[in-house]
């Protein structure tokens, strides 16, 4: 693989600056599958990465360097650059958590309750053009200028956040060359109809304007084809995947994200995941469903509680012996929905354990945290994992898991996940709304003859191995070739 | 138009019976668009007419006649067959009060919350195995036993509560010529996820049991071809609108359905209706925004508030000159979210008046009745007629109220209703979610100038004149010979 120069642009970096106590700057890594995802990225390539200025000490860093970029090191010591885009912070809190969280990322998993939300008022309006696109603009300026500095790089946008950017570099740069990959589900044309006209043209078109836009699925590419079609009236090919619209081609591909298994394997052993993994085998009873999510209404924890005791009323010899782990991390607690969604999962792990719990055993066991050790300790140990999502565009957990679990645990993975299409063959699929169909799942799951689960677990497992995040990054980098190819004949 | 044998199969019957005080039974007529709709047909054409017996006094009279077919006279005189089909009351609950309302229905127009609903536990398992099914097959039954009778006739499914009843007719009955019209929405394929995947291909394959399925407008056909080819693997032709499936072809048709204008124009002067609209005149102050609708949550009315709050708002100088008169007609109020969203909707009534309403000008005039005739009063007497419907198959107000109107009222009307495809050229249309968006549509239809409102009214009248029931009878017969003719040759 040639070394290339690669322009990133994704709201979250793979950093972020605070300060200690004692006053010094100190550096904190991680944080978002995406950041991990593209680690590799940085090893073998000439990365540098645009993100927003999230903490006082990024803008520090920001305004320090005239926001140009400056050099930082990965983890593994490779060198990238990186470039902070700084927003006035009411134009950055109408982007993220007006626009982004919540309008988005609702309409995306398909999550109001149309009759009551969203309202779109006066505040979403001025939310839109007093937030989302001027931070877009900010993300655009700032890859313009990274082109203007090497003609040749190829710009990556990533999500959501990030919609409006691409046709604001296009008219600037008209020959660069673009990808844009949207992590969550596309959900279909009609759904879209809840933003104004305007906005959901916007959207496509913002898209369209780059030359690659990529999604984890089959579904999701095909619900964005047919959706260029209805809200742009765009010519579509269905046969090549392309997308002509407004004397533009714009190739669109799906490619589901894979992990780094070496990264697990390394975690699997480290005290701190020992230290959880044994506080759990000396809580657990025989047998342990587990679920591992952030606090999102996407996620369908409520219905994962209600299908679990509906499970142990269904079959009476399982109380006492199951236990349902379920391991949350708090998720955008400034957005009322979410923090509304805590309080209805934490209603109804009371009303399980109410009914059920008796001295010796707590049906659910409900830890609100973010503790990753505690997560892959979870791994390791259930028989039985819920993967119950509403939508989800990806889910890494249902991929993450069954690479470190040791007790033959079978996948219980609902159909509207993106990791659906590749792991159904060896999951138990459940739809997420059918809560008889999932305590029935949950039950089939416990109850699996042990050479099947087996069976299951290690197809499982070759599949992540073999479809690694390598092999994600070489396939977005030969969707950029392709395009470039064709761009240059 | 030569006159044909027809099966109608339709849950609500053109008649109800009922008994007296003085303990003599009574007949009752009229109920439903669709009955109304189906006058004509009965008036040119031998009807037998299949519904389902809803009043104890229904159940009597089935019981009389063994559940056989027996005479009755419509409205105009015109002799038809009537015959009842009987239900367990708690097997006719669960069909209509769990599957058909709310769960269809609410899938129907995307109207659930999905992370809190629908819970799919066992009693919509229950509801689904022994009420909808049963339910179904009684009215198959009952097909088949008209069927027998006259191998020639045609059978005319009605909508949403009798998608099963097709193939189970066809089963028995292979030859015989079929349609169904469904006159609510038709969502894309990942909303119909929201039912497990037997019951979505259940619906799917009842209705492709029909020769012919038809819809009120080309988005709703467009989705279904979508979703056959989604949800079933079927095989689309969509230069045809045919879908191809278990060896069968269904042709895919799309006929909004239209009004009988001189119902209108008799009702117009009825002494109900002129008592009425006296009652509004004395009332109204300058200006009139007019809604009628049931108290449906697909109607959008707590957002129609909204908007007018934020109009008057916007445009201090309406106040105290526009009252919005608001005539609802309670519905279905022993669904719990039928009951939650009049209250939501009393409460914003409420919340606008707090705040603007003084002495002489209630800004909200809230009316909850079934009151017929003073619709037809508000239907002349409105300046801007708002139908602002999160989804709504078609919309027959939006072609009631412009025929009567006596003033050049506008007409506001949402983009996801079915009329929109017909009427938008003429209409100020709005998305039902942008409350903006509605605030300033009803400012522009407010003060439009004289001369183009009479012309957008006018033209809306023709349209409606033009495209009356007779011409949609008219249309379903003519793709019974389309596909008869196919059939036979």
């Amino acid at each position: 693989m040639s070394r290339r120069k690669l322009i990133v642009a994704a709201n979250r970096g793979p950093v972020s600056y605070d300060r200690s106590v004692a006053g010094e700057r100190i550096v904190r890594r991680g944080g978002g599958g995406l950041v991990t995802a593209l680690g590799s990225l940085v090893a073998h390539h000439d990365v540098t990465w645009i993100a927003s200025a999230m903490t006082d000490e990024d803008r520090m860093v920001a305004a320090e360097r005239a926001d140009a970029a400056f050099d930082e090191t990965a983890r593994d010591g490779s060198p990238y650059r990186l470039r902070f885009v700084t927003s006035d912070p009411a134009a950055y809190d109408w982007y993220y958590n007006v626009i982004a969280n919540p309008t988005l990322w609702f309409l995306q998993h398909y999550m109001w309750g149309l009759p009551y939300g969203p309202d779109l008022d006066l505040g979403l309006h001025t939310a839109w053009f007093n937030g989302y696109l001027p931070v877009n603009q900010a993300f655009a300026d700032a890859a313009v200028a990274e082109l203007e500095r090497e003609p040749d790089a190829a710009v990556f946008f990533h999500d959501y956040h990030l919609y409006l950017a691409p046709k604001l570099v296009r008219a600037r740069c008209p020959d660069a060359l673009t990808a844009h990959f949207v992590h969550i589900p596309w959900p279909q044309s009609d759904y879209w109809h809840v933003l104004p006209e305007h906005l959901r043209r916007d959207v496509h078109e913002g898209l369209l304007a780059n030359d690659v836009v990529g999604f984890h699925t089959l579904r999701w590419q095909r619900n964005f084809l047919h959706s260029c079609e209805e809200i742009l009236g765009a010519e579509v090919d269905a046969a090549t995947s392309t997308v002509h619209h407004d004397g533009r081609t714009t190739h669109v591909s799906f490619h589901p994200i894979g992990i780094d298994p070496s990264e697990f394997d390394e975690l699997k052993n480290t005290p701190a995941v020992l230290e959880e993994e044994r506080l759990i085998v000396s809580r657990r009873p025989e047998l342990l469903v587990v679920r591992v999510d952030r606090t999102d209404p996407s996620k369908n924890i409520v219905r994962g509680f209600r299908a679990f005791a509906l499970f142990l009323d269904l079959h009476p010899d399982m109380q006492g012996r199951v236990t349902m782990l379920a391991l949350l991390d708090p998720s955008r607690q400034d957005v009322p929905e979410y923090s509304e969604y805590l309080a209805a999962v934490q209603r109804e792990a009371r009303t399980v354990n109410d009914r059920y719990q008796r001295d010796g055993w707590m049906p659910v066991d409900l830890q609100v945290a973010d503790n990753f050790a505690q997560s892959i300790a979870a791994y390791k140990q259930y028989d039985a994992l819920l993967v119950n999502a509403v939508f989800d565009g990806l889910n890494l957990v249902s991929k993450e898991a069954p690479l470190l679990n040791g007790r033959d645990g079978v996948l219980v993975l609902s159909e509207n996940t993106g990791a659906h299409e590749e792991l159904s063959e060896w999951a138990v699929t459940v739809n997420p709304f059918d809560v008889y169909g999932q305590a029935q799942a949950i039950h089939t799951a416990l109850t699996m003859a042990p050479e099947e689960r087996r069976a299951r677990l290690e197809a499982t497992r070759d599949h992540v191995r073999r479809n690694d995040i390598a092999a994600w990054i070489a396939a977005q980098l030969d969707d950029l070739d392709r395009v470039g190819a064709r761009v240059s004949t």
